[in-house]
């Protein structure tokens, strides 16, 4: 647990485990399951996910959001072929070159204001195709929500999805906080899920205790899913115990619950701070992440109470988490400390 | 749940999570913690499992054998370096080419009696040393307890270990069933460990929920394993409902208690099997499983009530596993539906 | 160049390069032309190889035998498939693990008389299927010659390749000496690659410096080809200077000329040794290789005067390779140097 | 050959073979050779380059420059490792991929004006060193001459390489015009390596048939190199072949006066461009390459009759490069195309 025991800021998965999903594992530890999948409760949640998700194809559990990315890009990529993504996408700065390691890709990157990419922007990677000298695009790879925190809209996923199908780019959504993202659209994961080929739903940072889920959209692309699966050692033996999981977040909508929580409490904190001196919130409040610049000695001041990352030390900016475990008097007292600690010092 | 509820015998990964465990994997739901293992639970687990194996270097809890496996090889491996091995080792036969795929290495199978390799079938894989056109083995694989129940002594372990320092080899203990052979050996963990440079410690089937340990016994070994843990998708966010789950083992030697209980309910099952007729125990009883030659037709009867994997079809084998919660009576009412099975055909 | 100067039966790419080769290597250095293939010689080159071949596809030229070999497995393979072939393979024994470092596949091995795999041996590998802890074989790789200088006739090819397609394979031929082949069977070109997928054509052993042609006989198969090789460092910037030697091959049928009077060489070389004491001939010799069995003393003795390999030296097995360019009397005077070595001493 | 028979100014690959090197390669076909490499020839050129590199360690010999590159770079990396190099280097932009592809590494590149890193320039890809989420780069690769044609001055590079070693990077140097560097430079080939680790010496654009070689400047980095050429398929069976080429050039400097000759064909081709009106020349001149702006129209204008490349259609900047056999009549006759075309429409 953390030292000062005051509620971290630092990511959405600092919270434990949410006490349904914890009931949900215990219930599950009830005589033997044949393993690997192979079990009730793993045909239970895949097929609930499916449904939710209006796929044709397969779900397929996996044990952390770096085996969900590898793994749904795998199964999309072309030997040969490279990704295009955002320079800010998670499997781009975050994942120690996993994608590259595991699977042999490049990543194009391209440079997306607010982390959200646009047919535009991914345009400007397509300028060597058929030159066998330069890489090949053949995945977009979208994060929703961004790294940021913002949200491509509905209209916007379609216009992304329109220009992939029409440049023969198919769409992955890295969706480890996909929840948080339906909650801002007020859409249906089915609505989001349509505009994409193979996406996956984040269940750990939405108050699981470590699981997500792979959804293939069509079932021609999920057929050799499970070897790639077993390959990026991503099969869980006891998979009941990941299905368990998100059997506990999609009953009564747990998992939107605790999503429109967390995003209430961004967007609570992001209020609080309207007219504080000196603290600029950089991108719009669409999930549960708020960005904000304020002064080096103001944040120093700030990190002795409080846990949070410096997301850019040169730019000075900060990110503050909420959970789906976020109270509204941790966000309270989290605004009493921002202004305490921004007016700690003469700027 | 299996449906007809009887005790299954198919692997020891069919049984759920130990009580105990499943208490400390609720205990450590409490608050906020940093994630990706900079949490307490982790610091205490993996520095009493450095202590238990008298490792110098240091222990990474991953997510599942598979990935101990490739992590605890890719740690070890030249670039260029191929593994030699078992054919019937795990690695080769039943992780779908992971090592291949993840590491690029070739695997340089020795067919291998019981399971167990020897300095001699070691060397008959070393011809190629020193030519650019063989491959070049600069790790050996070995397993602990073997995929046939057997395991190796401190003695042959010594020998072999000598054998791979004389020879430019580093060892890789596959230590899934870990436990059991430390159980059956009657030795210390560390004992069994010194004569390795990285082994696996396997909880999930010793009765966690799931977690596996590599355990790097040199501190210089260990210097780039966090960044391979991360590429290899290894890493879990929300560490600490991992570290609890070795931290129950740990308390009062449960994984010790958990291995011999299942060790003593396969020798118990072998026992009984004695002067059965038409029922061959084929390889030593030393840790949790029992292999057997029955008839064909003896093997359908008996699945029809019982759970339990055909081995090797041809041969007519098949593999009966026992477990942490297999009770007396499970086995004594599987070797009487085994009398009454193979007792059922005329032969 | 060799020290004694005699003739070497070490390999046949210890011949330099035939003398029309040569000319057309200097007839092409002409001018400029433009790099990487977009030149009239390689134009012409895999045109007239795509019309030897009988392809619908395309023709590649690469630099070497396991830069045709990987390529033209890593075309066919899916990411996550495995291949099939003879333990006593090229890709398996002699490429240093090329297959598995670069596709990240596993190559299931079949222990394989006379080098020649079966629908028999290849169903061995199949058992497997379905099963996502087992390696999913996706390709055949099948070597004609093969390793040990037999041939597959063309009903052996037509049988293997209706069982692949049956179920599930594609055949990759390593065609290193495709050409010894094709005089051995008295058959096109044509009539042998219509029963793979892929198939190299070795222009090295062949008589020329350094080219290699991969031949996709499907246009659907070739698409990312270009993308693979340049990934794969098998594309030469001066290209011309290879095409210009399959030209010069293709020509007046030097290929066949060339592997006739190779394959003539072996056959006046095993012819001479019936009857000659101690040394058995131990494979049919169907190309331009002679396999023999002759005591280790005399090995020795033979290896003071000539260069060949020591195939196998637990079974005291050597190989004696001819070449485009062994003369008739080459041969006899190794005749006359074999008897006198296996004459040599008292056995 | 070219339709048009005027000289090509694409590239520096569109020559062919410098007729002193086309002789050695006759002159090597001269009976059998031992292959791989065990030659003469490769022992004679691989002795000489390592000395005029003042290389404690060896030299490589392999079939082209992506071979050089990604097999130098994976001799310094380690696994896990990342790359830094220029956003404009040659690995990055015109391989397709290949070194993340083969290595499973991370590019981590930085834009660099006139191609060239510094030390602050490299300095801002390592923030994330020792955070198991970031690449961890181990390996800077430079480009000299670089792909503007610039080259890096011995203080530069001296700079670099005690930032590097300070930090932890090791050096390869990508020397696809390595020789065009040294003549620019006046430097021995040794002052310029001795600030590598490792480093690739380009024949291929400087007048052979097509041969680079890898030198490795410690003996200790060259342990394993011969295995990793085999399995990255860069092992040509008749050595003697690549071999004859370097010898050639190496003798009476023939890969000096090449590189002094294209270097000076480059300048004469600036300097007659000085006070062209509509033609910027936008990098420092310093080796063979002159890149120019000029009016898109003058580019299609100036395309109906010479072969250069468009290097960024957006800014209408083009390349044109001189070769070891461009006459000085030929950039004469170039440029008088330059001006009548600049000053062919109203601009």
């Amino acid at each position: 647990m953390l030292a000062d025991m005051t509620k971290s800021f630092g990511s959405d998965n600092h919270s434990g485990t949410h006490p349904a999903i914890m009931r949900a594992i215990i219930d599950a530890n009830t005589g033997d399951a044949v393993a690997y999948g192979a079990d009730p409760w793993t045909e239970r949640a895949t097929a609930e996910l499916r449904r939710l998700a209006g796929a044709d194809g397969e779900v397929f559990l996996v044990l952390n959001g770096s085996g969900a990315n590898v793994l749904g890009l795998g199964l999309l990529l072309g030997r040969h072929e490279a990704v295009i993504c955002a320079e800010s996408a998670h499997i781009n700065t975050d994942e120690c070159g996993s994608s590259e390691r595991i699977l042999g890709t490049k990543l194009l990157t391209v440079p997306a204001p607010d982390g959200k990419l646009t047919p535009d922007l991914i345009a400007s990677r397509l300028s060597g195709r058929g030159d066998d000298h330069f890489a090949q695009p053949g995945v977009l790879a979208i994060t929703q929500a961004t790294e940021f925190g913002t949200c491509y809209s509905l209209a916007e996923l379609r216009q992304i999805h329109d220009f992939c199908a029409a440049n023969g780019l198919r769409v992955f959504m890295d969706g480890a906080r996909l929840a948080n993202a339906v909650a801002h659209l007020g859409c249906t994961l089915a609505e989001l899920a349509e505009h994409t080929d193979v996406l996956s739903f984040g269940g750990t940072k939405n108050g699981a205790m470590g699981v997500e889920a792979l959804i293939v959209m069509r079932s021609g692309d999920a057929v050799n899913v499970p070897y790639l699966r077993k390959q990026h050692m991503q099969l869980s033996s006891k998979m009941r115990f990941l299905a368990a999981q998100f059997i506990a977040l999609l009953e009564d909508d747990l998992w939107l619950r605790n999503a429109r929580h967390a995003n209430a409490m961004a967007s609570r904190l992001a209020a609080g701070l309207i007219g504080v001196p000196g603290v600029e919130v950089v991108y719009p409040v669409e999930s549960d992440a708020v960005f904000a610049r304020l002064d080096p000695r103001h944040i120093e001041e700030l990190r002795r109470d409080w846990t949070f990352h410096v997301w850019d030390e040169t730019a000075s900016v900060v990110r503050w988490m909420t959970a789906f475990d976020t109270a509204e008097s941790d966000v309270d007292d989290f605004l009493d400390g921002i202004k305490a600690a921004a007016g700690s010092l003469p700027v």
